[in-house]
């Protein structure tokens, strides 16, 4: 896996840093392990860090101190960095550092932190027998590095973009894989030996092989169903690739389609030209999902779309922007270039089964990139 | 996949129930998808379930409403439930439910709901026009599914014991594919397949593949290095079957294992026999690690041993008990009837590199059974 160069940590970090002021915070407490990843360069399953306006805390335990010390030594060259170890467990830790850097005002990520965390966390800086801890404050925040982590740096893109065509060079296989007889498991079970094949660190989610009545299940889980001739098979799936997350998938058909199936698979395919032809930089993330649904009402299958046309895609599969429907009480996304979203449309009908068809895209400057290409078409092999 | 019987569902939630009255509480608000699995038989990746004295509450959207559906009506013949519709997102929904059932002092597993999720909920049950919804209290609670959950009851035992003898059968398939020249990757992607084709739903963890100086990070992620003759190479998978978790570890050499190696691997099958040894009724779970400990120690290895000897196995492939040593503040668990736990003792080395030997077993009546059964002879084949 690439390194992430020092100067692109750097940069994150110091937008993240501008929205302490905003927030009127001394310091955020990172917990989130993707957010510490994508402002470290560290790479584990306990972690935390703490960004104040002029340093940079990583909090790591023994098992991860060698890769710790090197995410240090590569962040000091740009931005004053220290480890803090964590011998004691992180929380333990974290509370060190937090009464160590005397800051004020703590913002703690609310949305990954755990109640009980912050409580224990609030209750320790309180009874801590050093005057000045009683002056750490935790406050909750939200999306101060998500929102950042929204806009892809060239690094990212990059990598995204390499993701994005060793995916594609799955999908054919995998189409290969859904033929009668076998069950949705197995399928599912060599897509993913294809996904590891393909240089990716490991399945981005849990595959989905959802085939006849089981289609028109958006999230469906394979099971030991056969598949049979002439139904609908729904295959998505999806790699890591250095830590970045890529997602596609393809409907096909098991033998020759059926007329419906077919009818389907070309309503879902043209919702999903629509809505990629309305990216571009300033449109809303409502409006690109309105496109698709306007093609789908048009055909009489709104009812049948029952979920959003995309997320964001990066260090975890689901992340901002949402491309859906306007949610009160939520923002609308505004789409900016460096943005990497799905396009994933689908109709799902009870009897006949279902479609979706989902592409990996990048917002540039005029409109988009395709990060997968492969054939939008109804690819079958006859049984 | 096996329907956890309406019986054993309602005992589960019978026990729970004992609880609240204990904690001061009039329900449980179950949000961590595992415990609400365990409580309700309802799988998926959004949901919750109110739990009050007389009452189960499930709450879903629409894509399980199918799921959700089968769930209550089994449900139904035990125990008043019913389920309760989520069309704008599971926490305005609980957040309904919860006016709605008029509880005042209402539990949070604050180990696993965020700080945001909980401060909007108390936000939003404050801030309602509903006169009566004003007395609705949320109070963080830990472990009262958790703790029944560490006792398996004769269901989910089958279900573990199918899936201990279904990984053994994966072991030495592991073992083959372990051979100089392949990557930690390839090996890694390999043993994931095998898993699959073994019936399991997924892995249960990222397969561990660390060879050569790889071996001595208790924690590392499979990486394109090749394996060479001589070394050792640490071999960490797991499966998830019918939802359950079991995980097994074996370390074999490539090639002819040096006279170093074939120490250390003898020292950790002895530390793991007295572990193994150790294991019964009563046992207090330092008491478990502490056998393991002893034995390294004796040879040496004390400081090479970083980790705890086990932990619980169950719908996650971490739970209680953590088989280690004492932790202050924190209770040592005393082994019972019924407890799935590994016996996992390692030793790292930087220079030589790690070895670990890791088995499941139920804690029985009158010792242990092991439920994974894979000779602990350290294996190899000739590159």
């Amino acid at each position: 896996m690439a390194v992430v160069p020092a100067d692109r940590l750097a940069a994150r970090a110091a937008r993240v840093r501008s929205h302490l002021a905003e927030a009127g915070l001394d310091a955020l407490l990172v917990t989130h392990l993707p957010n510490l990843f994508y402002l470290t360069g560290f790479r584990a399953t306990a972690g935390a860090a703490l960004v104040t306006p002029g340093q940079l805390i990583l909090v790591a335990d023994f098992r991860y101190r060698a890769a710790a010390e090197a995410a240090v030594s590569e962040l000091a060259d740009r931005t004053a960095a220290r480890l803090w170890p964590a011998p004691r467990g992180i929380d333990e830790a974290v509370a060190d550092a937090l009464r160590s850097a005397r800051t004020a005002r703590v913002g703690v990520e609310g949305a990954h932190l755990s109640v009980s965390r912050f409580e224990w966390l609030t209750r320790t800086l309180q009874t801590s027998d050093e005057p000045a801890a009683g002056q750490v404050r935790l406050v909750s925040t939200e999306r101060l590095v998500e929102r950042e982590r929204a806009v892809k740096d060239d690094f990212e893109i990059d990598v995204l973009k390499e993701a994005g065509r060793r995916l594609s060079a799955v999908a054919p296989l995998a189409a290969s894989f859904a033929r009668a007889g076998r069950s949705e498991r197995e399928v599912a079970a060599d897509i993913d030996h294809a996904v590891r094949r393909a240089g990716f660190e490991r399945p981005a989610f849990e595959t989905i092989v959802a085939s006849g009545p089981n289609s028109a299940l958006p999230h469906a889980r394979p099971t030991e169903r056969a598949l049979a001739p002439g139904e609908a098979v729904v295959l998505d799936f999806g790699g890591v690739y250095g830590g970045y997350c890529v997602d596609l998938t393809r409907t096909v058909s098991v033998g020759k389609p059926t007329d419906e199936l077919a009818r389907l698979h070309q309503a879902v395919a043209e919702a999903q030209a629509a809505a990629l032809a309305a990216v571009r930089p300033g449109a809303l993330a409502s409006a690109v999902d309105g496109a698709a649904r306007q093609v789908l009402e048009r055909l009489g299958l709104a009812e049948a779309f029952g979920h959003g046309t995309g997320h964001g895609l990066g260090l975890e599969v689901h992340e901002e922007p949402r491309i859906g429907r306007v949610v009160p009480g939520q923002a609308d996304a505004v789409l900016e270039p460096g943005m990497v979203i799905t396009i994933e449309p689908g109709v799902y009908l009870p009897l006949t089964g279902g479609v979706r068809i989902e592409d990996d895209v990048l917002v540039t400057g005029g409109g988009c990139e395709l990060l997968t290409n492969v054939p939008r078409t109804l690819t079958f092999h006859l049984a």
